[in-house]
């Protein structure tokens, strides 16, 4: 059905029926001037941003709208989720060309509704504009944090080790596969595998609360860009260097096997994809076995790759022998 | 300058260096995953949300960049206001076409910085991306509003009062005069006026907290889409109707005369025009005089426009005798 039939309001109407009800923490929900909500008064308000454009966020060739209404707030929930808090109220904003189908817009909202299920989240506002150019969608998330120390980029000391949850690289072989003509190379349980890293990633909430309350979590860091990109800024913010060991970094077998019969790198893809949406940090040794521990209570998979020196940059060594010096070649808006 | 030689990291670095230094509410502000805020244990958070488009919601040729930054969070300061908030924290995305000049987006964030000061409010996120359409503005504001009751559309009651604060129609005067060629037959100092209207309009924080400790406010919303809509919108929300008087809707003199001039209606600007961002909105009558007392120690117009009705909507008695029933014709986007 086309936007024209049912107006701003119909639309606004319609997208509001697939989310969930609000619970306790939304005193005044959707449809006022501003939405009022409740926090522990023991906790901080963590909030942040983030805005995703058409052609260069996402295509519809490679991901569907439900996917995408997910994806999207994804983002914002891992950011949420490397400060150590819990993501609580979103406010989610689009600007729509005019041709959209409303039933295009209802998935996305259902994608939207099922991770905030997922979380326990809830969109409390947002606003609905038409644009001439590309789809824009842009979520705005509040989430909460127990007073105290926030998991920073910029706390890493020499000495402590370097760690990432679950597995990297995902993302960006689950694009390519998107992408590829010899999709029917892989088995399709692994296709699945790959497009779901790419098209489902899972903020890492949970851990994120156990790096905090283990006290010993120096830097967290969310993987938006790419693990070298994301290590770099620790290892600037914090004045330190850092090495890690191309051994160790965990790749998913979907992911080596796909890019062993395309013949492609999933080390590159690891370390330049992102969109992993997995936490890279520091950690001081002597919190390593409580972290370790409560992962495996909780089947997250929690891996060391490497740890943090004097100096400065990222250092990888190699699994052939030598050493490679990365670089953050994460997505630069305006200059490619 | 163009952005490709700055990128999207010292665009970044250039548009942070306009800011205010953060205050003492900004626990971890720009430059980690997501801000950290602190908030007064006994409030409740208020949160709200616009996206504009350059050609839909602004055009270059009525509005410079810094007044453009100024209105941009003007519209979500008075969604605060409008609650009975205060605005605290801003998280601030744009799309922006790379063939924008830095000068340009250095010059919104002056006029973001600009109104921040102004409200001892604080830009503490945002995000940067590129875009092959228009300009997009995305603008979250978390305010702070003490627990208890927030000033909702819902409560107006048969026998309240019928309030508009500060003077309305002058932003759409304002544009008119901006795209008019018969500028000149006003005096400047008006012409001056009307700009300012448009340009920068003051969101009414104070008047909200005034309107809210009084305990006898029964409805409020901020004048975005006109006074026709925003009454429409109370009727609605609250189950009743509202009778205004023409005679009563306060206008500015500069108004009137450009209205004289040009042979408009200044009356049609009040009603349709919107983005005034005064607030309209329901008292009990016996919360009136202290109402209007505390406005005119601060200096706040404030007026008496009509009464609610048992009934439905919203009708306007004429000057001239008879009466109009008032429909909502704030902006639909996708049908007009």
């Amino acid at each position: 059905m086309n936007l024209r039939e049912v107006g701003e309001f119909g639309l606004i109407e319609r997208l509001r029926d697939k989310l969930n009800p609000a619970d306790d923490t939304v005193i005044v929900g959707i449809g006022d001037d501003a939405a009022v909500l409740s926090y522990d008064a023991k906790s901080y308000v963590v909030m942040t941003t983030d805005m995703l454009v058409e052609g260069v966020h996402f295509r519809e060739d490679t991901i569907d709208f439900r996917s995408l209404g997910w994806k999207s707030l994804a983002a914002s929930f891992s950011d949420i989720a490397a400060m150590g808090g819990i993501p609580r109220h979103a406010a989610v904003s689009l600007a729509i060309p005019p041709s959209y189908e409303i039933e295009s817009l209802e998935q996305l909202y259902e994608g939207i509704a099922e991770i905030c299920s997922e979380f326990q989240a809830h969109v409390v506002g947002g606003d609905i504009v038409k644009t001439d150019g590309p789809f824009v969608i842009s979520v705005t998330v509040n989430g909460e944090a127990a007073q105290g120390k926030a998991l920073l980029r910029s706390g890493a000391q020499p000495g402590d080790l370097v760690f990432v949850t679950g597995t990297v690289g995902g993302s960006a072989a689950g694009l390519v596969l998107l992408e590829s003509s010899q999709k029917s190379l892989l088995p399709p349980d692994e296709q699945l595998t790959l497009i779901t890293f790419h098209q489902r990633p899972v903020p890492q909430v949970q851990v994120g609360q156990i790096l905090r309350t283990s006290g010993g979590c120096t830097s967290c860091n969310d993987i938006s860009d790419g693990l070298a990109s994301e290590l770099n800024e620790i290892a600037a913010a914090s004045g330190v260097g850092i090495r890690i060991d191309e051994n160790r970094l965990p790749l998913a077998p979907a992911v080596t096997n796909f890019a062993r019969i395309t013949g492609q790198n999933a080390i590159d893809w690891a370390l330049y994809g992102g969109e992993d949406y997995q936490l890279v940090g520091t950690l001081h040794p002597l919190a390593y076995s409580a972290v370790v521990t409560a992962c495996q209570m909780n089947g997250i998979r929690f891996t060391l790759i490497g740890r943090v020196i004097e100096g400065s940059g990222v250092v990888m060594e190699r699994s052939a022998g030598g050493e490679t010096v990365l670089t953050a070649r994460g997505y630069n808006h305006f200059t490619e």
